[in-house]
This record gives structure tokens, C-alpha cells and sequence, in this order.
């Protein structure tokens, strides 16, 4: 507290010469923790947020694996945070310095022709830009454009733990999976990957009551964690023999709902083959490569299938529910470091079947 | 109608030892026009209908390519037209002797599950079965399993030529198309494919006013009709550059709807490739090999791909449009032959661009 | 059982002759328990089903009170039930002799416009006409027209006191109030009206994860219950304060749900003046006056109002649900009786406050 | 282009000395044309906007007979208009000087959880503002707050007189009635009430092909301009019969969509009594007063009513239907004048009957 205060007292900083410590990307399998200038705004519609709470995606490690070109030397990675408003520029009128807030994984500038249509994830000044094109969150500060729509204002009395994993994962699940996937009451939904969007996905598609929920998995570590999230069937795929198990599971009739969690062309294509007439395949994985469709088959199937890269249009919603108890996103917190770390948070992530880590949370000092 | 008198009165005479002519499959390349026992009312909730049009559509020609195996020697083919119902079963509620009926390609029981979320397509006791599984209607005389869910009331005052177009091609068209490519006021939609069934995509497309309707085809004078059908904007894709032209004209944005009316893994690249983010692929054509889904690409781009066997549940609303005015579909027949000349017929369908056919109508006497 | 039996073993004795004890209805304020014919097949599609558990809607006190003149002198009252099939018509395809079944509320013949809608209410051969047009199921024996498409087969497994719910109360509850209701993940919903109908919306709103679950009553005692049932918000509206209390609990905003299940002008007016912009009004009640509806206000309040008789739609997803252990209807039984105290049962649950009685259950022997 | 350029060498002109004509409320019944003025950028998202086409609402109407107190003495009236963006705030990134812009009847500030959601009538900072709350279009200036979601660039090569048209009422007709009334392909439509929202609706009903368009009005002159239109029945109520008249053009089913367009009591009633089980009731009418809402027929009619005040998110599809000529809103413009002449217009425009008035176009010189 005191320190804002000092801060508040001493304007007069010249914030260019101020500095921080954040994660940096220094091309393949590169990372350090290190200094860097202090962000400051740079467009009236601008907010510099001090970071309280981060955590680690997986696509930050596949842009550690090269994967992600568009990612260049010297990023500060990070696109899930929750933090302090510390300073706004001209334009920003929802937020003033102090504010605690969610920050978006997705900016949006709420004004062009997709944000308008609720496509935030394709915003033509914004979508995926955080620890991407611009620098992001696993640090101790972070500018984050178009502030009035890509920050939400934390409710009072929830724990920044559950809250931060509505960055990302639980939009990503729920609006990629759920939302797409059209899950309704008495439906049986397979979800095929059981990492922590699989089953962000296996919580919110409880909101609409599906009849049975199957999950499928390699691990048999994270079967059982899904059990416990809600799942009602588990299949363990390592046999190959997922597509059988779960036909069985459905006496033959497939699943109304399946949904990719992986992004692999084999789940996807166990996705294709249990789907029943009428059924849809919800894509959440991001992909590397082409898969083969069965369209010879699937033409006559009346399936619908799906992709979306997230929008967090359902962030409002996800933070009623996260309020009011009926959302619990911090079951899926398994390690806690400080921001300070990251590097070894990273470790950790990065070994996620052996160190049995789901999310990894990083709270600031 | 003295015939008809002379069964009204005669009801003794043996059903059995009628017969009538049809078309008849007799393994690949091999039909005739032959003798065949006329068929009688075999479950309480059959119809037999004395066919009056006929028509024959694409599908004919593939299940004499040898295409579609569940066709087997003997089998009359046919899942398209119009009749007068002849002698019904001790079920049927809805129609009566003497009454003029529209065939349904798709029989459907109105019991099952499927059936309950019409999806008649998939009907337990009845899908596309007519030419397929049981003798259809390129006869003077069919049976129709499930009457009353599988044959629809002519309205007062259309053309047989007109309603025939309703069997199969406009609900297929519309349903597969335009439905499931949720066409709506001021969207760009291209359709690949401008043989009959996308040439009555685009006219059921019209129902939702898009701003643009593109028709990318590789024959000028199928083209040339899809102009005078409402065509906006003609893609000749003879040079393989489909894709560019239509992205051009789009202003590189894609389209909102891309309609595959082909079958074919060239005709589904280009929809995929075309298909903005937010857009929708609808896909109608029957395919017979799987296809490469770009899911490297599309995973981010909120897309959604649909497929559909017809399940004729337009068929209602395409039969208001058509009595109203709004909808002519009599446009698409190019050439008319009598019931007797559908060897003719056949050979003029399957040379369809020589002879520049789209549909062809069969009449009896 | 050896009653049973012995029917199979004497299928010559005339049906016409059997006779039964049924709940009859003798105008406004009489019933009876008396010997009737007992209900042969009259129709192909006709099943007659022995009555095994039945139970008393709210519907049928209104008839007694007189307010549905439809219903004739010598009705057998009832339009919920579970029961066994002793006898089919020629044209029942789905059921046999033997099969455990579920009494649907409406009757559907599956083939008329309406029905292949899914308006079953509507339904041009039937809708609501068991114990209202034609005799009933509060009665040993019960024929059911259109048996295929009336009648759902019982999951093994489950209580016949908790499937018997399905035949009215909680399809009603669901389709009329929270499907209308548009009830969606996060929202404020409050019911008005916490009577079995009320509480059977409150059960089947969470399907869809609302944020909050208010419930407005008069009776602290169906409040408690309510609150046992999900409830997040508890409104005694005896003070006349209900709006006033609503609009504090949503701070103003008002709610995105109000249903109404109760059927007078004081609830309706209720649910206007709580019903926030943008948000639904779904009527449940059975209403016997028009209302007061302020379009002064509401023409610039982008709400949405519903009225509906219940369809039996989303009878299987329910069946599904029940069978899945995820809703339990049984919880709003508070009483059972043997089938020959129906008359009793009728005293109780026309004293539902003073008995606390929500539910009553009649059980043959 | 000259004047443009001094204006823009001549910064240091002081803004607040500068003045223009504008129409002018001075309470119930008295308006004039008089100096005010000229409006400057006040907050970083407003633009200014030089007025060159201009019109009159009904709303102005009902403004000037004292029925909105919340106008207050002195207001500029008018809330539709094109010009051309005449000075912008700093925080405005999509218009610059020079644009030629359609102003909105909303104002909408894009981030408040209204606007999200496309609730923009409600927008928290905005709605319907113009000619209301702040100074309106009927003038030669006006300021726009919340420009960048506000204005809408004009499309090339279209005539300012068919845009201006989709400042209010082609959106209104459009969202208020068409879509709320849910038009589909088939559908027969009833538009109660032929002035100039009522034949907006009826244009913009033929987006979605209905099969038959009512227009029911009291006026042969406007009835005649609506057969032109696109209607195809005409139901003239002054008999008091239109009820009975639209009931019998509907073979005694009643419509599937009515839409209310004038704002008295009368008019709803006729659109209770004509939909038709699960039909749609679509309000675009001002109220005055409430409606008696027959409920105790209605409650089993499967009814849906939908009231709103329009949202203007249907404009980026409105422009595109224009710029592709299947929309032509001009074809409502009967009267032209030069905005000085704007008081005249209003004499003409308030005696629409007897001048045959539809809307009232005002130019700029």
C-alpha cells in the first residue's frame, strides 16, 4: 500500500526511466527474467496495469518451441493477468487508476466491424495481441490498449485465483467448446483432451446439464481429475481404442457433442468418428497441420463443425457465475510460484504430465 | 379416368397380377424400361400413386455409375414426383384415392426420434429410401411407405412441372444451402457448382436477400444461366484461379457463405479457402473421398462447416412460395419427355453440359 | 399380477363388458369414484394402458370449480400417468402389450402441420384432451389415441413417482417458463409463483446455470421449500412489496427472467414492472381474464413476452435427465395415496396451503 | 473545397462565436427556425457534423404536441441526417474531416454492457439522444458524442435521399418489426398501420420472401402506395371489420407475424386477435397508454410479443441492401424542401393525410 502511495505522491517520475522485471522471449527456447523499461501510455485509449496475479498458457510454451513466428525476439510473453490500474490515458472512461481488473487475453477496440458483430478474437486493432505482437502480461506491468473494452472490473469478495483463469481458458472453453458445440440439457458430450482447456471445458459445459459427459484422455492422472470436475464417463485412449469405447459407451448411437481439446490431427479425427447424425464437433485445439475430413461419410451425417478463436464476449457472464458460486474456476490451480519465479514456473508447465500440473499461478509480491 | 372407374369397380381383381412399366437398374451401365408387377398397399401405412411427372436427378446417374452399392439388381429407380394416389392403406388419415401428391425423396415415419427433431433424413424406418432401398418413381405406378408423413397435398392451380422441383433439388438446395449456410439480408455468398442443385441453391438463397450471390462454375453456358437466375458476380474457374477472383471481388475479405455444390475435394478447397472469418461452409455436395480440412488455418477463424442429407422439412414453405409466385422452379426444366421416353431422357441427363440440360421432366400419357 | 394373467388367457371375454373404477366429474363440484366401462381400442393408433400411478393437477380443481366448461358431465377426470399397455391398435408400431409407459399430458398425432412443428399443443387431432374432451388416466384404465406419438417408453431403473412428474408439471414448468424464458447461464431469473408448477420451473431453470434464482410467493412454507429446491433469492410478497423487493435484490437493474405461475393480473403485473430492458416475460399461469400490459413503458424496453401450452417436447430430453440421476422430480411429492383414494387425494390437494401439500401421488394397488 | 481549406487555416477562429440556423423547440406547439450556436467538439469522442440532408419523424410530431416532457424549451430538433464531418475530437480514430457520414437516431458509446450486448437504445451513455436530450439534426450543425460507433461512412454512388432514409426508420420498421416479428420464407405477414415505419416494415419484410404481406391501414391513399410497395393484400379497416377481413384472407388461421405499427390501443388489438397460434406479435408503435392483453385466450396460444426500441445494429446490412439496389428506401421520400424552408416542411409534414405525405427530405443549399 505504501508503495502506491509513494507512487501516487511522486508524479513527477519521469516514467521512461522507470523500469520492471518481465518474462522475455528470446527466440526458440529462449526466456529470461529480466529488466525492462516500464510501460507507459501511448494511446488515449491506453491503460497501464500493474500485474498482480499471471499464469502461463500453452500456447506461451508453443511459442517457446518456435511455433509461433509472429513472435519476435525480445516479447514479453503473457496474455492472462489480473492487476491495478496505475495510470489511463485521455480516452478511457470506465477505468481510473486503482481499479482492480481482469485483463482480457483477447483486445478489442469495440468499434470496427467484428467487434461490432461480437468477433472481438478478429478486431482489426486488436484480437490475440498481448504477449504476441505487443508485450504481455508475466510482468510486473503491462499496457494494455483499448482499455475501456479489454479490462473487466473485478467483483468484490473473489479470490484473484479463480478469477485470472477468466483470461483465457474458461472463455476459450466455454465459448470455443461449449458455446459452439451447442451443448443442451440431456445431451451426451465427449470432450477429447483433458488439459486445462479440456477441462474448462468439461466445468462449463455443465451449465447447460448434458446428460453424460465423457471424457477422453492419455493420462490417466488427468481421467481422474475430471472425475472429480464432473465427468461421468472416462475413457482411457492409450489402447487406441478410444472410438470403440465410446461408441459402446453411447450404445452405438455416438455423441451429440464432440469436442477437440487437443489440436492434433488423431483427436480430431476420434472427434469425426463418434459423432452421431445430427451431432456437432467443436473445435478448441489450436492446430499445426491439416486433418482429413470424412466427408464421404459426414455428408450425410448433418454434423456441424466448428472453430473460433476465443472472444471473451462471455467474460460478464463467466464472472457472474465465478461470483455467485456456481463457477469454481481455481479447481484447476495445481501450483502457486511468486512472479519473481516465472522461470521456474515455467519448469514446472513445461513438465505438466509429470509435475501433475494443470495451472500454474504467479502472484506478485 | 375410365380406367379409374373400372379399379374403383373392380376392386376383386388381383393387385397382384397388374403390372405397369418402369426403369429398371440392373447392376452399373445397365438399365430398361420394362414390364414389372404393379405395386399394391403392403403395411397400413402405405399409399400407391399412379405416377403423372417424374423427373431424374444426379443421383440416378451415380447409382448407375455403379456409386452407390445399397442399389441392387432390379431395383426401379426414381425418388422424385408427382401422382395421384391410387389406393391407400387402412393408416392413412391424410390423403385418399384421387388425390394429387407431392413425393417426397425422403420417406419418413413421424414416430421416431429423428423423426420428432425432423430430422426425416435419418428416420428409422424411412430416410432416402425411394430408388434406393425399395422401388421408386420412374414407374406408372409406386408405392410410398409412411403416406402421410411422405407425400404432401398439391396446391390448387401450379404446374406439376413447377412442384416436381420440390421432391428433391429446391429442399435440398435450401435446406443443405441456404438453411444451413444461414444466409442472411446483406451477406456475399459464393456457390461452387452451378448444376441443378446450385442453380436451385441460388434461388432459394434469394429468399434472404444477400447483397451478392457468386456462382463460380467451370461451364459458361451453366453460368450464363445462373445471371439470369440472380447470379450477382460469375466465376469462370477454368484457369484454376477461382479462389483469387472471388476474393477480389470480395475485396479480400472472403464471402459469408460459401456453398459446395459439387462433391469433390477441388470444389471443397476453394469454399475453404474463400470463407471469411465468422463465415459459413455449407456443404451439399455428395462426396465419395474424404477431403483436406486447412484446420492449421481455420482453427482461429470462427468458422462453421455444415453437411445435410435432405430432410424435406421445407417442404411446406417451398410449396407456399411456389403458389404464391415467389418461387418458380420450373426455370431449371430444359427438356420434357413422356414417362416412355425415359430411356431418352436418361441419355439426354447424362450428357447434361453437351445438351445443355439441367432438368429434365417425364410425363406419362 | 394374476389379474394380468388372466386378461392374456381370456382374450374372448368381451371388452365391453369389463368394467373399471374411475374419478368422474358430475358439473361443478361433484366427483365421483365409480364404475365405468372399462376403455377398449377404438382407433388403429390407440393403446389402452392400465393405470399404475397417477396423480392431480391444479388443472383439474379448475375443472371442478367449473371454470373449463369443456369438460362434459361423466368425464373421467386425469391427464397425467404412468401405466402398463394391455392393448394396441393395428397401426401401433412403438409400443406392445406389456410395456411400461409414460401418459403424456397432450396427445399428438404427428402428422399434422402443428406437430410437425412441434406445437403438439396444437395438435389438430388431440392436444390437451385426456380428462378434458375424452376420459382420463385417474381411472384404472385409460385409452390413449395416437399411442406412437402420445406415449414414451419408461427408462429402466427409475421411480414411477418421479417419471410420473414428466407427464405435465415438469415439461410445463420447463417449455412454457424456461426454454420461453430463454433462461441462459448468469442470468437473474425470478419466478412468481411457488406452487408445483412454480417450483418445477425453479428445478429445470437450473438446467441452464442462472447467476439467481429469486422466487416470489405468498406462503413462507412453499418459500422454504423453494429455497430446499435452488432458490438464491426468497420474496414474501404478503406485503404487497414484491416489485419493490425485487428491483433492491438486482439492484435496480431488475431481471432478465420473470415467469409467471400463477395465471392472475396482480402476478402478470408483477412481472412487467420487474422485467429488465432487453429481458423475458414468460407466462406459465393459466390466466381467466386479460391483463393490464403497459406499452407506454414497455414499447422502448426491447423485452419479450411468451405465452405457450405446454408441447411434451422435451419430454425425452427429460426422461434423459431423470434416467441420468441430474433432475429429480420426486421432490415435490409430499403425499401418496392408493388409486381407489382418489377422493381423499382430491380433499388434500384442494387444500394444498393448510396440508402443505404440493404433489399428490395415487399408486394402484 | 475552398471554404473547407479557410476553415482549415483558420483554427484560431473562436468556435463559440460562430452561429447557424436550426429548428427550434419552444414547448407544446411552437417551433421556429432561428440563430443558434454552432456546436463544438465538447468531449474527445464527439465529431461535428455539417447537416446536408435532413428530415422529420414523427416523433417530431409527437415532440411538438407536448407528449415527450423530457424535450425541453429550446432543444434543436431531429435525430436523422446526413453531412459531413466537420471537426473531430481527439479520442475519434474513424472519421476525419471530410467524411461524408449517416448519423444514427442512437448514439452509442460502444463500451457499456447495453451496447455489448447490441442493446445500443439503452447504451448507458447514449440512446436516443439527438433532437431529445441534446441538440438534434434540423439545423446546420450538430455534434455527434461517441462518433467512431455513432456514424456510419456513406457508401459511393448512392444518393443521400434513399441513406438518409436509414437514419431511424428503415432500422426501425426493420429491427422492431421484421426481425422481432421473426419473418421467415412462407410466412404470412399483417403490417397494421401504413404510414411511414409501416412501409419501412413492408420493404424490409421482403428480405425474408413472406408469401403474403397485409397491409391494413384506414387510409385508401397509403393502402395504394403499399400494393405498390410490395403488399399483397389490402385490408381498409374503416368499417371496424379489419379483424374479421384479415381472419377470412387467412382461410380462419390467422397470420403467423403482426406487426404493430401505429401506437393506440385499437391497432394492438387488431394484432392479438389475427396472429395465429405460435404466431409473433411485433410491436413498433409509441404507446400512450396500455393495452388490454387477452391473456385468458392468449396464455395457450404459444404467442410471442416483443416490443423495442430500435437498436440501429441492423444499419451496416441496411447500407449494403442499398448500395446493392435490392433495397430503395427513397421510394418513400414524397416531398422535398431546402432546410430553410423546414418550416413549411413541418406544416406539410403535419398534414401528411391530406398532402399525401410519406417523409419529408430537407437540403442543405
Amino acid at each position: 500500500m505504501k508503495q502506491s502511495e509513494a507512487l501516487l505522491t511522486l508524479p513527477t517520475k519521469t516514467p521512461a526511466q522507470a523500469s520492471m522485471k518481465a518474462l522475455v522471449y528470446h527466440g526458440p527456447g529462449r526466456r529470461s527474467w529480466e529488466e525492462k523499461p516500464r510501460p507507459t501510455v501511448r494511446d488515449a485509449t491506453d491503460a497501464v496495469v500493474r500485474v498482480t496475479t499471471a499464469t502461463i498458457c500453452g500456447t506461451d510454451l508453443h511459442i517457446l518451441k518456435g511455433d509461433v513466428p509472429t513472435v519476435s525476439d525480445g516479447r514479453i510473453l503473457g496474455h492472462e493477468g489480473i492487476g491495478v490500474v496505475e495510470e489511463t490515458g485521455a480516452a478511457v472512461a470506465g477505468f481510473k487508476r486503482g481499479d482492480r481488473v481482469l485483463i482480457s487475453c483477447i483486445t478489442s477496440c469495440g468499434k470496427c466491424d467484428f467487434c461490432k458483430k461480437g468477433m472481438y478474437s478478429h478486431c482489426r486493432g486488436g484480437g490475440w495481441v498481448l504477449g504476441h505482437k505487443i508485450d504481455g502480461t508475466q510482468a510486473e506491468y503491462v499496457r494494455i490498449p483499448h482499455a475501456d473494452t479489454s479490462l473487466y472490473r473485478l467483483p468484490p469478495g473473489v479470490d484473484e485465483e479463480a478469477l485470472v483463469m477468466l483470461s483465457d481458458i474458461f472463455p476459450t472453453g466455454f465459448e470455443c467448446g461449449v458455446l459452439n458445440g451447442q451443448v443442451k440439457p440431456g445431451d451426451t458430450v465427449a470432450i477429447v483432451g483433458a488439459g486445462p482447456i479440456g477441462l474448462a471445458t468439461l466445468l462449463t459445459a455443465q451449465f447447460y446439464s448434458p446428460a453424460e459427459l465423457v471424457m477422453v484422455d492419455l493420462d490417466p492422472n488427468r481421467l481422474a481429475v475430471a472425475r472429480t470436475l464432473g465427468a461421468t464417463q472416462l475413457v482411457d485412449g492409450r489402447d487406441g481404442k478410444a472410438v470403440d469405447k465410446v461408441m459402446e459407451l453411447s450404445a452405438g448411437a455416438g455423441v451429440d457433442v464432440a469436442i477437440e481439446a487437443v489440436g492434433i490431427p488423431s483427436t480430431f479425427d476420434v472427434c469425426q468418428k463418434i459423432v452421431a447424425p445430427g451431432g456437432r464437433i467443436a473445435n478448441v485445439g489450436v492446430h499445426g497441420k491439416p486433418v482429413s475430413l470424412e466427408l464421404e461419410r459426414l455428408w450425410a451425417h448433418n454434423i456441424t463443425l466448428t472453430t473460433r478463436l476465443v472472444d471473451t464476449v462471455s467474460t460478464p457472464m463467466l464472472l457472474k457465475l465465478v461470483q455467485s458460486g456456481r463457477l469454481q474456476p481455481q479447481k484447476l490451480v495445481t501450483h502457486r510460484f511468486g512472479l519473481g519465479d516465472v522461470m521456474r514456473a515455467y519448469d514446472v508447465f513445461g513438465n505438466a504430465a509429470r509435475e501433475q500440473a494443470l495451472k500454474v499461478v504467479l502472484k506478485s509480491a
